[in-house]
């Protein structure tokens, strides 16, 4: 069956030449050259990488790709992930990577956009002189973006300890926002008040809230990225309804999970493992499998920029879907679940049309 | 070989007639209907207890039940759970239970009485002006409250970041606590005020501590409830002699292995993990024995109203350790310390009957 | 192949005769008699322990090594750990251990010390007036220390949530300390200025700086103990090039690996999980390398005191280790990563010779 991926990155503008280090970068969250030149291939994640990409050696890789054709060689392997369409997160949007209408024109699956609140927020706060009408207009460009999701980042700018900032905190801090030159929105009261505030408009559009949680990018502290502080988005009387996708996770995936187990809005997936956690992803599905309801369980290669990330990505999350299911379920139950897993809970998280 | 099932709930009176969402709501801790309606039955754990049960089909499991006489039905899966006697508390009484008495004189198998000590402290409220005689009235009451052991909720109402309140913060929150018509113990001057309370009395009367750790509670915070927190109640050389069953623990279970490991009055459960994290409760059983002696190790099933939860958490867990056990131990040495786990540590740390 | 162990602590001088609360003393983190008497020999750790050294009784034991030449016997233990050499921590030296002098007469295995910074700074308050001599004395004495690495113990005295602290504080805390008449270093303050200027010192003599985390001395709070919080070690622009060593992990294994897949200065070990938490210990090793590169996964038993440790704690390394890479490599690249975990990793982060 095709999968949703309910959470990936636009694809780089091609035609390009792909470094070994550029490959390399695709499986670690580390931006660090040292990382990429020592330590990278000495993981088990990247080791499986290339045997999946049907070799042992990057040269080999790299050569096969660089005497491909670009559109064709990134349309084959995406068709081979066994993917039916991509919900698509443009919000860190480097120049190297495609447009959305470019992205659509490209890559030929169907395609659906995330919004992403911070990026959004900062470019709003020039036309916006009080953090009231700089929320407001938050909303309003979320409202409006046409996108099936709205995402947010938090995690790398602030604790996920979400609580209501103080007005006179969160006055303080957007003053001192307005006079940076490029507005970087960070710390706990502009963006907690950004999560709330997102998170009452997904209520009121009826959009979830994509959360990033656990590993995943360079800028966070993990210590602080635990979904547990996420609470009171699920208890908060005023954001019933809220349906929260908590991407990622990993390591506190059995944490994600109880919030699933407890709260009926509240979805997972461990995407990133994946790709950079090897074999410890697949125990981790396991674990997580215990308390989590295969119902709120999502399938999401959170990949971006090459496709061979997509491909590597994909077939290690089925692999672990059918192995976890498998161990808990008989055949039936387990194609079934998995059917859920890949494609049915986002059709009916997202909304998307029946045929997708 | 007959277990103690060392911390467990009242039955519902009967006879009343179980409809398919009460047996779902026994196999998850939330209470959203939402849960219970599509996510319950998608879960490793749930699946698993119906074809225990005998069948793939609720309601097949429910006419069974609806046909048989419901003392001898209730009765006969006690039986069938291999338990010897159960230690029951009684702490959280809705009307629609077996008060203590009934309990006794329905349910055939010897029963034992834990004391909570928040309801009890909510109830002496109205009779004690000031912190101090509320305290020495609490004390008084889990002297002569005849229990074998007294049990906190703490991490319900408060963090489990344990600490002496100063006397102040203690008073504040006492006086708010006798303006409220209903008085609820909550916040963490009044719960830690008497946890410390409750251990000190547990000392003096040679009573344990049960403490409710990780997962169990709809109203607690996940994040605060690490068993990690309660240290101060291991080193305060005031406490010297306190023994502490750490309740359910998962997923923080390797944490709470390390506190058996370390202090000598510390013991652990997994109870709860099992009907609800399924699968995954029996590595986390086999994570727990990497640090937890198992002369630490209780054995509970937390059950409470239907006898089919007592019935599958009793054989989800007596699987699970004899699994464990097998895999560190020989065949004799493995019966000897499934021994103690299921019988002989809860005897010592309760003081029950040689014969219990 | 030999590897080198590197991190553990001297052996006791000899002769003495051991006895059995005595050997059990070294398989648990507890001090107290009455979890060497009752609870050590219920952990599968310490059952395996046993019949590694030979015999399921510990009389058995203890009656060989008695009958043996001490000298004799510890140095053939230590020549079947395999191991090529040692790096010492005399940080703690009780008067019935070797000193380093003896050390190395007595032992055969070359040597290495690693010098511990808290009882270096202890010994020179006496001689500074405010914490800016301290701390520069403190520096001098790291650097002229002859060590291969300088270690913390941090985490036994004050939390691992590193921040500088402020001047005030440290002022404050020091003047208290300077009125000690043992000076006992202690709290966030003291402690957290130990290990930036460790830090300092550490990157400008190019040697690695060894942290202890997770689980392994009584007076730790575990909770406290996690190796996130040592993010501005890693992050601090004027730390760039420290190389970080992080000591035991357990049970924070999972983010001591995602530690080392980020900042390449980042390594780990689980040394004494292996002897503590017994199977456990296997499996997060196999967690661990989901995200550590095996360039960053160092070697250690962290044993002290007696040659059995030693012994026990490297057969049950090695094993886990074989077990953990053929899971993930092939044989020829998993004998080559083993090679690194056991000896190349340390001899680089070390600087040791080549032929070490």
């Amino acid at each position: 069956m095709r999968a949703i991926d309910h959470h990936c990155h636009p694809l780089r503008r091609w035609p390009f030449e792909l470094t070994a280090l550029e490959l390399r970068a695709c499986f670690t969250e580390a931006l660090d050259p040292r990382v990429l030149r020592d330590h990278v291939p000495a993981t088990a994640a990247y080791r499986d990488a290339l045997r999946r990409l049907g070799a042992d050696h990057e040269e080999t890789i790299l050569a096969a790709r660089a005497a491909a054709d670009p559109g064709e060689y990134a349309n084959g392997l995406l068709e081979r992930c066994g993917t039916g369409c991509l919900l698509l997160d443009f919000g860190f949007q480097p120049a190297e990577s495609w447009s959305p209408e470019e992205h659509r024109r490209e890559v030929h699956l169907p395609q659906y956009e995330i919004v992403r609140v911070e990026p959004l927020a900062e470019r709003l706060v020039a036309d916006c002189a009080t953090p009231g009408d700089w929320i407001a207009a938050v909303r309003e460009g979320l409202r409006s973006s046409g996108a099936v999701a709205v995402k947010t980042i938090a995690a790398y700018r602030a604790s996920l300890r979400l609580r209501r900032p103080a007005p006179s905190e969160l006055r303080r801090d957007y003053a001192e926002l307005r006079r940076q030159r490029r507005p970087r929105v960070a710390g706990n009261a502009l963006c907690h008040a950004l999560v709330f505030a997102a998170a009452e408009e997904c209520v009121r559009a009826g959009l979830p809230l994509q959360v990033h949680c656990g590993l995943g990018d360079p800028d966070e502290d993990l210590a602080e990225a635990n979904p547990l502080g996420l609470r009171r988005l699920f208890t908060d009387p005023g954001l019933d309804g809220l349906r929260v996708a908590l991407l990622h996770c990993y390591p506190y995936h059995r944490e994600a999970a109880y919030l699933c187990a407890m709260f009926p809005g509240v979805y997972m997936d461990l995407s990133l493992a994946f790709p950079l956690a090897g074999a410890d992803a697949g125990r981790a599905l396991r674990e997580a499998l215990g308390l989590c309801p295969w119902t709120k369980l999502l399938y999401a290669t959170d990949a971006s920029r090459i496709p061979e990330l997509y491909f590597v990505a994909a077939q290690l999350e089925r692999e672990a879907l059918a192995g976890a299911l498998a161990e808990i379920l008989d055949f039936g139950a387990a194609m079934a679940a998995g059917r859920q897993v890949l494609v049915e809970n986002a059709r009916a998280l997202y909304r998307l049309p029946a045929d997708s």
